[in-house]
């Protein structure tokens, strides 16, 4: 039995509270391990009728969890008006996430799942990471190039190897170091927490037709070639630069378990075509599990009870599934 | 009734022989309106059993298209093996080009379909366009940011602003006048070739985000707002820019009728995402139809009898509506 998993709700005038109500709600459906959420009960209140109770202590999640959604609250900060969005309720988001991250970090919950925040709305009380990948891998010690974003849907899971980067700067920033750094982190996430022995990692080219032998381009033949060739020495199984717009319709699918693409739209696209509603976001390389639903905080159907709960739900079950490995391994002795 | 439709059928060594005759097999099932190949026999026996008829002008076509593959023959230029490029079939697939364009361009032939071509086979040859869309550009007299690439699946359709050129020089190849100027092309197409009164144009950004303001890159800010709002006041219903990876689920695809991209992968890779097996790419801006089914020769797989003929019959379907919108439009006088 795994440790209960902590959902920081996020912004509480966005969907995450609804999203978190909603997939306890689903718990018995799924087959969801026990979750707590962490914010502002009031938040919940405002958009969901269904029964809640305050825990003090993530221990007491399990023990309540078949009859009423756990909650560990965070001060209270102002008003919450659902859609409405504010640097009240931003603080509360940020409060969420530090003590959800704190007590995931110190063992006392399994896992972590980060609901939705406003970027603009956290920027404007001082948060300066790009977004929260950011803050948990600085929180966790571990530097950029070793935490990696992964994107994952039922039948796709993609790593941007940049992410919030203006598209003119990627091919100055891609370099057979950030490469080998994001595969060999992608490779071992994918063992971890995915129980794949052998991942097989696909490489996208940067260019059109991926370079086309370098007549448009040539960081297929400088950068990922080499990468990719310093990777399969290493015994990892990389394969391409393949063209990127012949990666993800079905049967190209089949033939990976993880599309290393090179920049944010070339992983983020075929992800959010496929998979918009059942999206995942998971960041790999840390010490802790921790997910996230591939949406944002949609404040225009705040409050509206129109928010599909599908990739909360699948949040929750990929951590929960991710926590469980891993105490499989620790208990094997495996590192 | 219009006038039958020009097959070219493209390398003789790829599947474009095999796609075109089953096509013809499929006539009655898709209600394809007559059409003839143009290409070398021999490349259509070695893969297909069926019934062909060589004619030798185009007003010949519809006569047998019930019972026979018409077929419009060029100079034998040497043998023909399946899987087996070489240059004599680029040469026949260059002759092939030259004529069915040629055919159509004279208004022998209603509209001109191209099966796939080898680009590395032609370049040693010495064709010096990108593809064939830059060859008939430039044949029917019309400048490259004059003439549109669209591909265009049963969901979806996307415009390359900028097309086979490194990701690095994207940002640079950008701007308002460009903009503008493939955006008109495709709305006059959108009306002319498909009947769409009022085409709604949606943008991408591009940059993450849409650059989230300003904050990761300002081309958004720069060059395609100015670029839409010049659009607007000439009465396109031109919208965007907005984040990509937002605009081809389902709902984000309800809202416009064509995705306008900043680059090719950004519009590729959402297509053949959707549309592997049945996308066709067409150009707009010409005075003549032109669609050819977007795939590739696929040299392993041919004379294997495993290709999809999907993409072959939606490009002679679209090549049929849209020369039958035209001949419309030419009978009411409108331009």
């Amino acid at each position: 039995m795994i440790l209960p998993l902590a959902v920081a709700m996020g912004d509480p005038a966005g969907v995450g509270p609804e999203v978190t109500a909603k997939a306890w709600k689903a718990r018995e459906l799924h087959s969801l391990a026990p979750f707590f959420a962490v914010g502002d009960e009031r938040a919940i209140a405002a958009v969901w009728d269904g029964p809640t109770i305050r825990i003090f202590d993530p221990e007491e999640a399990a023990g309540v969890f078949s009859t009423a959604l756990p909650v560990i609250s965070v001060a209270d900060m102002g008003e919450i008006t659902p859609g409405k969005p504010d640097v009240d309720g931003a603080r509360c988001a940020l409060q969420s996430l530090e003590l959800a991250f704190g007590l995931t970090r110190s063992d006392a919950a399994g896992g972590l799942i980060t609901g939705p925040v406003s970027k603009a709305q956290l920027y404007d009380i001082g948060f300066t990471h790009p977004g929260q990948t950011e803050f948990v891998a600085e929180r966790c010690g571990v530097s950029s190039e070793n935490a990696v974003m992964m994107l994952a849907g039922p039948t796709l899971r993609v790593v941007p190897i940049t992410v919030h980067v203006a598209l003119a700067d990627v091919p100055g920033l891609l370099s057979v170091e950030l490469i080998v750094a994001k595969a060999r982190v992608t490779a071992r996430g994918l063992y971890r927490n995915f129980g794949i022995e052998k991942p097989r990692l696909a490489f996208a080219g940067l260019n059109p037709h991926a370079g086309e032998g370098g007549a448009i381009g040539r960081e297929e033949i400088e950068i990922l070639r080499p990468a990719i060739a310093q990777l399969r020495d290493e015994g990892i199984d990389a394969v391409g630069p393949f063209a990127a717009d012949t990666m993800f319709h079905p049967r190209g699918r089949a033939g990976y378990d993880v599309a290393m693409c090179c920049y944010h739209d070339q992983a983020l696209v075929p992800l959010k075509t496929l998979h918009f509603d059942d999206g995942v976001n998971t960041t790999l390389g840390l010490p802790i599990v921790r997910t996230s639903p591939d949406h944002g905080t949609a404040f225009g159907i705040a409050g509206k009870d129109e928010a599909n709960p599908g990739a909360m739900i699948a949040a929750i079950r990929m951590a929960a599934l991710a926590t469980q490995r891993r105490a499989e391994l620790a208990a094997a002795g495996t590192p």
